[in-house]
């Protein structure tokens, strides 16, 4: 018998988890400074939860079972759902309710670059509060982890929805402004042209896909308002994004965020501000926008609510792109290596201070020659190395090996503080 | 619509993760000082890898379900046979293979205090080493996470079931090995005359019972070994356990370390030594052995194995009972509140500094005014808090007050550095 992960999952090697791990830990880091606090839910929701929200297209993507007791579930698709069930159910937790959730959602789609059924996401969402200087918050802390990345060239596109609504319906596409949003949503994806076409066979009249075609190339706010300041909708939308505009101005990172009008962002559930996140490399590493009717349709009082999402692993494919990724194979600093089996004493009582310093060590736990142990070191790509032998143990003395640069630090054996800090700095 | 979590599963909120992001931090660093790489593999695997392994009571408890294309899966209930498979179809992988896996696993269990359908598990493990070493590696590992989440009555059992395998030979019951161990294996659970019984049920003779019940009774190796050593495996599991023991005490972990004959561990892939960890308050929080077959059985090169799972879920009501926790319901350090909606600019800039200084830091989103600023900042147990109004702005000057003492410290709103460094201390 031999196995292999189910189609669209992986196994992460050490390699890649450390790759990974950075990411998170970052990512966590820095959600955690502009005041976000972690949480978690189970991997799978009620069948009812995750079927109400999602959409058709998301419905069908849901990993769908039955437990032992016949209840209907489903593998999580996104964090959000499970987000504003929690505010749905618990109406005393106190506003506004700020979370970040990290980790692996599942989706039954075709697997292809960058796409996986097991995949991970990075959310933070604000609930309580429906100012921009919460949408804004999103955005700037989403900003703020793309730089620790390392990222430069990164930008974060906003709109609002009800701009374009505004517009449709001044038009007179009011019966059509979802399926019309369905074709905008992927101009990127397929550009001007076959927009275009998709229209046409959703019998929009030509002379409106002239208007809608023109109207998306619009690019900036002012032109924007001009045209929808005729609707209540049309004047909020304007006037919602000029305030998340000025806040993202004040928190210092509004060289990363620009106005696009043809944003719209495929899930139904957003009701007006809208985000996505470019990594510079015209791939969307995630998104986000306003949900101000969830949490009430999940037995909640009316809340309205917002947040970004952020997807590893498109994060890690634009890293591998830009060459963001210092190398490291292992987690482990040293290897202490043992000439012979006579001197496992010394390798166990060094192994012993090294590690209780904070160093992580390997040390020889096949009794194998000390040229396989070598090897060993060597292909795991581990920093440093020591080796103890019959010398080493009579002079109570060792030699540190950078396996890099070659250099070598004597220290002493029963004293290696000195080399401790060496190890403790890199 | 209103939904709860589904039965056996459970949401954390902030303040109980952070606990548990508290426990996991630390095992993660004391894993990767004792040389381990973190690995990730899928939250559902092929069916038949799953069924294979657990034993007919695992592959009852195991969450079954088929994907959109007709394949069998089924969520993982432990992290050793996504371990072993990985090792078994990667027959390349450099040995030792050392790795650690924390995450969530499922089991269709009824649930119960301290049991949960979702549940999380820290696992190490190594593979292609059989030396005791290896072993006693696994074990210091876990001691040292142990003591690293501020246990001191702790300790871990070890055994070697070649000792109960040769002895249940020697009286006669060869072909009921397993039996006999499964019934034995409840000891802590249920005592001796319930054990009594089950044997009595399983049709063993009252005059072997007597015997076991003597046996499991033996507190000292060498009198284990009086009665074994006419048996080739049991001399073989006696010298495996001394060389164990050796090593802990090398390493420094004897003191938390006992051996104890009556521990065979349920699962039936252990092959001879096997471990379990006690809280100190007869709960085991955590428990592994070697099992020097299983990676041969899906598909890879004979491979010796020997690993430790620590149950993340048992370890957080134990630290509860011991009050290890220390109080912290959230992550954010400071609270700026504003007297009035003039000073918003004001506030932004503060927090702008203090984040960039990596100080988890929160604002008023929600335009309240400061009486429900406070009473919010209280209830969330923000540690400390920054109040701005008219007098702050113009004189440049504010306090930070800390919330549990009262204590109020002024600094300059514009070079805020004495403040910033009193914060990231706390």
């Amino acid at each position: 018998m031999e196995f292999q992960p189910p189609r669209g999952t992986r196994d992460f090697l050490p390699e890649d988890m450390i790759k990974r791990q950075y990411i998170t830990d970052t990512i966590k880091g820095v959600f955690e400074k502009w005041g976000f606090d972690p949480l978690e839910t189970p991997a799978f929701e009620d069948w009812g939860l995750l079927s109400a929200k999602g959409g058709q297209d998301i419905k069908n993507e849901i990993y769908y079972f039955k437990d032992k007791s016949d209840r209907e579930l489903g593998l999580r698709f996104d964090f959000t759902v499970p987000f504003a069930r929690i505010l749905g159910s618990n109406p005393s937790l106190v506003k506004p309710f700020r979370r970040y959730q990290i980790g692996p959602v599942w989706r039954y789609d075709r697997p292809g670059s960058g796409r996986y059924r097991e995949f991970w996401q990075a959310d933070i969402d604000i609930a309580g509060a429906s100012t921009g200087e919460s949408d804004a918050l999103c955005i700037a802390a989403a900003c703020d982890a793309m730089k620790s990345l390392g990222f430069t060239e990164f930008f974060v596109r906003v709109n609002n929805r009800k701009i374009i609504e505004a517009f449709l319906i001044s038009v007179g596409l009011k019966e059509k402004v979802i399926d019309v949003m369905r074709s905008i949503d992927k101009l990127e994806k397929i550009g001007e042209k076959k927009v275009s076409d998709e229209l046409n066979e959703k019998k929009i009249e030509s002379q409106k896909i002239k208007k809608i075609l023109e109207f998306i190339k619009i690019k900036n706010l002012a032109d924007a308002k001009k045209l929808v300041e005729g609707y209540v909708d049309g004047r909020e939308g304007v006037k919602e994004l000029e305030v998340i505009l000025d806040f993202i101005e004040s928190l210092g990172f509004s060289e990363f965020v620009k106005f696009d009008i043809s944003l719209v962002r495929g899930l139904e559930y957003y009701t007006g501000p809208v985000f996505e996140i470019n990594a510079g490399i015209n791939v969307s590493v995630g998104g986000g926008g306003r949900y101000d009717n969830m949490i009430e349709s999940f037995g909640g009082k009316p809340t309205p609510a917002t947040g970004i999402s952020v997807g590893i692993d498109r994060i890690v494919l634009a890293m591998e792109e830009k060459k963001l990724f210092r190398a490291e194979k292992t987690k482990t600093k040293v290897y202490i290596a043992a000439v012979s089996e006579s001197c496992t004493n010394e390798i166990i009582s060094l192994s012993r201070k090294f590690i209780s310093s904070n160093i992580p060590t390997e040390f020889n736990t096949m009794r194998r020659n000390l040229r396989k142990e070598l090897e060993y070191a060597n292909v795991k790509g581990i920093p440093f190395v020591v080796v103890i032998g019959e010398n080493e143990v009579k002079s109570k003395k060792a030699k540190l090996r950078n396996m890099a640069s070659g250099e070598e630090k004597e220290f002493s054996i029963e004293n290696p503080e000195s080399i401790i800090k060496i190890l403790g700095k890199n």
